[in-house]
């Protein structure tokens, strides 16, 4: 591999916690290993004291607990999340930010109210277009300080399984995942889902904020207005066979038959099937793609038999979705370095 | 910041997850956030199938399941754990490894069986000096496949807070922590808690395993013999003041009055002291160190006021310990870049 990184990067590389991809075994991640992305400071909250504020355009604002939002009636998503940075790493010219490789993914079972509801309750007027959501988390970025807030089209903000989430995998959120209450948006890459929520505020015009307008934007120039970074793009990870080496993590393999096993997700529209080559991408095989256990979001597992031939060989898989995308080869680079689902590579020796 | 990393490097940064300064706010580390370095892969263990051997030198060997092990006299400890590479990325010359900066730690409640009462149950011989420790993490490391394992000397793994633990902050271990069952030996840097340990092996002879005899010195040159790395040097951390910008993760602070707070800990003995500085270490000011509150092997608080006066300052921390021992200014180099307990050093901007 080419290219190094600053030690600033390796500042965020050292906070944001990716997914060791071995970790990929499990349906659901355990806490500690889903890939986590925080733009400033983890806030410190204090559960008593804090309240959610439900403004703007509506009939009737809300100021609720965390006891009160508990108490209403509870939805479950299970949901992969992926860092629209996944890939940055690889991008060659260098994009400098979170340096992610191919490590910042995760899916948990997500646990809270849904927020069409609160939204019904408060009455949002004829006129909302977005709804925009405001973090305790407050940092500088592009020169402005800022508290991180994102907003939703209307439509998108309505759709049943987008969640105000105060668990995970059964227990309370951890401070790290935005406790005590987050935005959940299943299909939509990480940015979205709002973590340390203080306000949702109903808008009659676009949200016009940084995160909005300068940042999660593919353009490949400063001055484009760029599109928007929204729903996650098809990709296909393997769990790396054999035994790694410490330092290098290069991978030794015996000869013979294995399982090569991972995991396949897409916010755009179902996987519709996933293939692996042991030759750096020349030649394919379809892999056996399991069911939709864990529901729409969530990513499904994929298998497929490897007669392991001594020698240097490049593993690679590739996903395709139903809306006819398939994973590129090579990277599509852009300024941000966002959304990149080129395919994994896994260089392994095979021993005899 | 000088220096660069590659993407070998950033490899093992992406993988192993570091504290982010602020989780210094909790006595007990949030599970999830703290510090985790991982040699291979995490292993997945069957924990019905899963038995912990203990053989060797002893009178009766014991093969205990699980249950059995919860099943008798439990002790928990509450340990701050540090990585022996903590603080390797600040190094020059630069060592290749995992790149800490100054993350590497964490404090948790370990809950298991004192080693010390199974050594006796199964009757360890008076011609034995070391307790081997096996994992079930498997990789190739300095051109040797290896099982991890690492000894203690008897008299170390006799002490009474050395535990075979399977609980962490009340829940049972998660996976990354070595799941079903680790040793915790507190107060030692946690290359020497060995994770999903298999078997316990009393020795006659000292073991000279590569984590041993070439791993873990502290040695100028390769041809040095050099001084193994055992117990925890003293060290103080600050969570940084004021708000960070996003990619720098430079501070900005409101000019006026702080309250500076932070941890310190050291394996070797007693913390004696804290002190702080303004200007990048020339002037300091003693803090306030809080009491030992968790036991003997976890960290203490401190804080002190601070007086924010515009401008660019250089915030650092020193600790010292009842052995005499205060934290250096300058890095102490070596080979492997272990135990770097230089001073932190934040770099705030003040602003009115």
């Amino acid at each position: 591999m080419g290219g190094e990184i600053s030690l600033e990067e390796l500042q965020l590389a050292a906070r944001n916690h990716g997914l060791p991809l071995e970790a990929l075994r499990w349906d659901l991640t355990p806490v500690g290993l889903h890939y986590l992305l925080i733009h400033y400071d983890i806030p410190e909250v204090d559960p008593a004291a804090w309240r959610l504020e439900l403004d703007g355009l509506v009939g009737a604002p809300l100021s609720l607990s965390l006891d009160e939002l508990r108490a209403r009636p509870a939805r479950e998503v299970v949901a992969t999340m992926e860092c629209a940075g996944n890939g940055r790493a690889l991008l060659e010219p260098h994009v400098v930010s979170q340096p992610w490789l191919l490590e910042a993914v995760g899916t948990a079972r997500w646990r809270g109210v849904p927020l069409r509801s609160l939204l019904d309750e408060a009455g949002a007027a004829e006129a909302a277009v977005e709804v925009l959501f405001t973090g305790l988390d407050r940092g500088v970025e592009g020169e402005e300080e800022q508290d991180y807030a994102r907003s939703l089209p209307l439509d998108d903000a309505l759709h049943e399984d987008v969640l105000l989430a105060y668990e995970v995998n059964g227990v309370p959120l951890p401070p790290q995942h935005g406790f005590p209450l987050r935005l959940l948006v299943p299909g939509w890459y990480g940015m979205t889902s709002v973590k340390w929520l203080a306000r949702v505020t109903v808008l009659a015009e676009p949200f016009d904020g940084y995160q909005q307008r300068r940042s999660y934007r593919l353009r490949r120039e400063e001055d484009e207005e760029g599109i928007p970074v929204d729903r996650i793009q098809v990709r296909a990870l393997m769990i790396p066979p054999g035994i790694p080496e410490f330092a290098t993590r290069a991978r030794v393999v015996r000869a013979g038959e294995h399982v090569l096993e991972g995991r396949a997700w897409s916010g755009e529209a179902e996987v519709a099937g996933v293939e692996v080559s042991d030759d750096g991408g020349v030649t394919w095989a379809e892999a056996e793609l399991g069911p939709a256990a864990l529901g729409r979001w969530a990513w499904r597992t994929w298998r497929c038999t490897w007669d392991a031939r001594p020698g240097e060989r490049e593993l690679c898989c590739r996903a395709r979705d139903e809306s006819g995308t398939v994973q590129p080869l090579e990277p599509p680079w852009n300024l941000g370095g966002y959304a990149n689902n080129a395919v994994q590579r896994v260089a392994v020796t095979v021993v005899e």
